[in-house]
């Protein structure tokens, strides 16, 4: 994708609904350091001593023998394997620092590494929300929908490997409907899902029949991406190391993501949850380079912590956002691509859910991320997609994406004469230096409202989320699905049907 | 104040509401940088040329004449006052970078500069609102029970010159009353009101009174700090130059803050509108530098821009992010305190107020504001101060605090005993390590709902914003009134007797 040009501010509508154009999304702006750099390096050599004395509990047998052939120590009675810290350190080296991910537009394509950014849409939550209905378990009717407004919302760079569960219709072959829909209703790229060999196979053939192109091409210009949990503490099991292989042998990117939830899953202090995250990630990456060297893989992060009190998960803590930022710093270490989120544990569009998700997204833009994971949807710790915060945290991107756009300072935007001929005690409204740039001056808004109290009140004091619902409603209604040869279409429902008569997958 | 110690979360209770105690917060990150070095240079530059060849128009007689005779180029026919650069740079050289603002307890005065942050409640509105009774005009007893509040919530470091108007009052005295409340029910700093002479000269002689200084005292040990607005464009009225010219006199902290809107009272630019902005600022800077050398003085802004399309004010935009960054690197160059603010444009304590206020927090906090003035309250653009928001507030910039405290790694911290000890697939909550920093392991909410979706609906299906009028309302209840000595009570009383009888004020 292109650097936006500075026109990127001409309001493109899907119908009525003003946004910002799709754009390619750079952060020009030096990453915040929460680390000094004696205590990441303290934490990059802490992690190598966990993989070497401790190691990770590897729970399928190929993997094992993966890293066993490569020299890893590998202990049949508990199924740890340790590494070495020089082996570490060599086998990431082959992963590259950035690729490309096609689309089947592509002018849609991702460039993902270096200072860019890409925004996704929620991924995996149970349940489904909207203010008219509640929060329910979802349906593939609603999937689809949710799907469409991904495509509708320009700021979504790629669509996150189904919004929610489609709960009526079968587990085993969920996902084949689910890429039908990701095909068939957008043109972005979407996230395939890595749970098992198989699942991780149907996205990749997917992709290839999406794209018309064999494995072999698939592996020289990717397109799928799968998250992949680590079972934190120290554990990878036995669908996420086949997923890891599957990925990898394909050439397409594993996302490795230990799921670190302080004082859980993790140590009750960053530092130490830092050092398990690091190690978890690494030996993840490192699987995937003993599998195919040079394959492309992602630094993922998704540390946060535990309610002491409760048990609960707090998310889009201060807490998150110092181990979002430390996480790039750990990644830029191994010159990995970095995925952070942006969470929150709010039950409710309301003030907390937007607050948290501002902790989230300033960790992952100040800490660098090149994926922005979970950017748009996520409610209740994720256990929602909510249709209402989809709109919201679209609005939050946009604003962000303007955030990173660099200040112009050249004679024209200097603007001395026009100072000097309003003069003090003027008003630069009706200026001609104003009226030039009348349209694109500034930012303007897909769900804030700045009507003043009084004309608020009047239109029914509607606060944000009741806004999104009508927002949402509308894009709905003038969504339109992007064109498919008719072909492909075939070939994909043919798979689909194959796969779901017990053909088995290659 | 002492940099917080690291029991500094043992949550202190006013009575059962569990908030972080009253902390000096500073910034232990680099500031972001949005402008280049030479972006930076070309705008202070362009600044110099808008001084030297518009200048300003002063209102006030005596300031002109103070300008004359140091050396300004002052035209009487349109009252415009231009300065030369090099006398600019040399005059603003004497201000100081940093200084200390004397509380009335001597445990909460304020260390402002350098690295140090000090969060500010919301100052000026018209209206106040809460959920119960809407949004009105507000009363001195409501002005009374907000000004509680403040000293309630240890995360607001200074009070900021009389939350809402006490419409109840006279306007010529509303300040006697604002200062006494200020006083009484407060142990904190607080901003006095430099509306003209004689009201800036009240708070400086109450705030002597509280503190038992003579005005010499107060000189070398400032307590009073206001906000000083020019008129923009390029304007000084006759209060606002009073009020600056009384504070320098008095050796007090002038915060010398445009309020330049982009597209309406500056360049439809952020280049130009920091020019302008950065212009407004140096002159008040030289004038409170040539009443008092060494005065203190600080860099105020508030650049933010206009809707286009209807000519409301837009707040905690991206553009108002961007340019508060901008904002605190011009500071630096000058070594003056930043001041910045928390803002936005909803007109509800929902998911817009919040996104809104974080984008003008993170705009302050990553661009080191040393004052972020109306860090807690501001609701609708400023022209409402809101009970709840002031609570939604306080917990945004608690966590921004938690944020701000740097990651501890050492040994301890790094915890390879306990990830070795718990092993792969285990459970940190019961590891001795995670018992160990039990209570303060991590950030602990104020407002925030961490509890799940089904004991969230049985509990009523609160929102934040109903959240947080229970706060306050328990807050309140549960407030004490920080002890004053009977005799500078009665001599304060006495003080604002005087006054409202018509004795001149010295």
């Amino acid at each position: 994708m292109t650097r936006r040009a500075g026109s990127h501010r001409v309001r493109r509508t899907v119908g009525n609904i003003g946004q910002l154009p799709w754009q390619a999304v750079s952060n020009p702006y030096a990453p915040t350091a929460v680390l000094g750099a004696e205590q990441l390096e303290t934490i990059h050599q802490a992690s190598l001593q966990v993989l070497n004395r401790v190691g990770m509990r590897v729970l399928n047998d190929e993997a094992r023998a993966i890293f066993a052939k490569a020299g890893a120590s590998v202990d049949m009675n508990t199924l740890m394997v340790r590494l070495d810290p020089d082996m570490v350190m060599e086998t990431i080296a082959t992963a590259p620092s950035e690729f490309v991910l096609r689309a089947r537009n592509p002018a849609r394509d991702l460039d993902l590494g270096a200072n860019r950014v890409a925004f996704v849409g929620v991924g995996g939550p149970a349940f489904v929300s909207d203010l008219d209905k509640g929060r329910r378990p979802g349906s593939y009717a609603e999937q689809c929908d949710y799907i469409r407004l991904i495509q509708s919302l320009n700021i979504i760079h790629q669509e996150g490997g189904g919004p929610f569960e489609a709960m009526d219709l079968p587990p085993e072959t969920r996902h084949l409907d689910l890429h039908l829909a990701q095909i068939r209703l957008m043109d972005k790229n979407w996230q395939g899902v890595a749970l098992g060999r198989e699942r991780t196979l149907d996205g990749i053939n997917m992709a290839c029949i999406a794209l018309g192109v064999d494995r072999e091409e698939l592996a020289r210009r990717p397109a799928i991406l799968c998250i992949i949990n680590t079972n934190s503490p120290l554990q990878l099991d036995i669908p996420m190391a086949e997923g890891t292989m599957a990925l990898a042998r394909a050439g397409q990117v594993a996302c490795i993501t230990p799921f670190t939830l302080a004082g859980s899953m993790s140590p009750a202090t960053l530092a130490g949850t830092l050092v398990q995250q690091n190690a978890e990630v690494l030996f993840g990456v490192v699987l995937t380079q003993l599998v195919r060297p040079g394959a492309p893989v992602m630094y993922g992060a998704f540390t946060s912590n535990v309610d002491m009190k409760s048990g609960a998960p707090a998310l889009g803590t201060p807490e998150y956002t110092k181990a979002a930022m430390a996480s790039g710093q750990l990644a830029r270490r191994y010159r990995l691509p970095f995925r952070s989120s942006n969470t929150n544990a709010s039950n409710a569009v309301d003030a907390q859910s937007a607050y948290e998700s501002e902790m989230s997204l300033w960790g992952a833009i100040s800490g660098h991320a090149n994926l922005v994971n979970h950017a748009a949807g996520w409610l209740e710790g994720g256990l929602t997609a909510s249709f209402e915060k989809l709109v919201v945290d679209a609005e939050m991107l946009q604003m962000m994406a303007e955030y990173m756009r660099p200040i112009e300072v050249n004679d024209d935007t200097l603007a001395l004469k026009a100072i000097e001929d309003v003069g003090p005690g003027g008003h630069f409204f009706g200026a001609e230096h104003t009226l030039q740039r009348y349209e694109t001056a500034f930012y303007s808004p897909l769900v804030s409202d700045w009507q003043n109290f009084e004309r608020w009140k009047e239109a029914g004091q509607q606060d944000t989320a009741t806004r999104a619902n009508k927002i949402w409603k509308q894009l709905l209604a003038e969504y339109e699905q992007p064109p498919l040869d008719p072909a492909i279409d075939d070939q994909l429902q043919d798979y689909v049907d194959r796969r779901k008569n017990g053909e088995p997958v290659e």
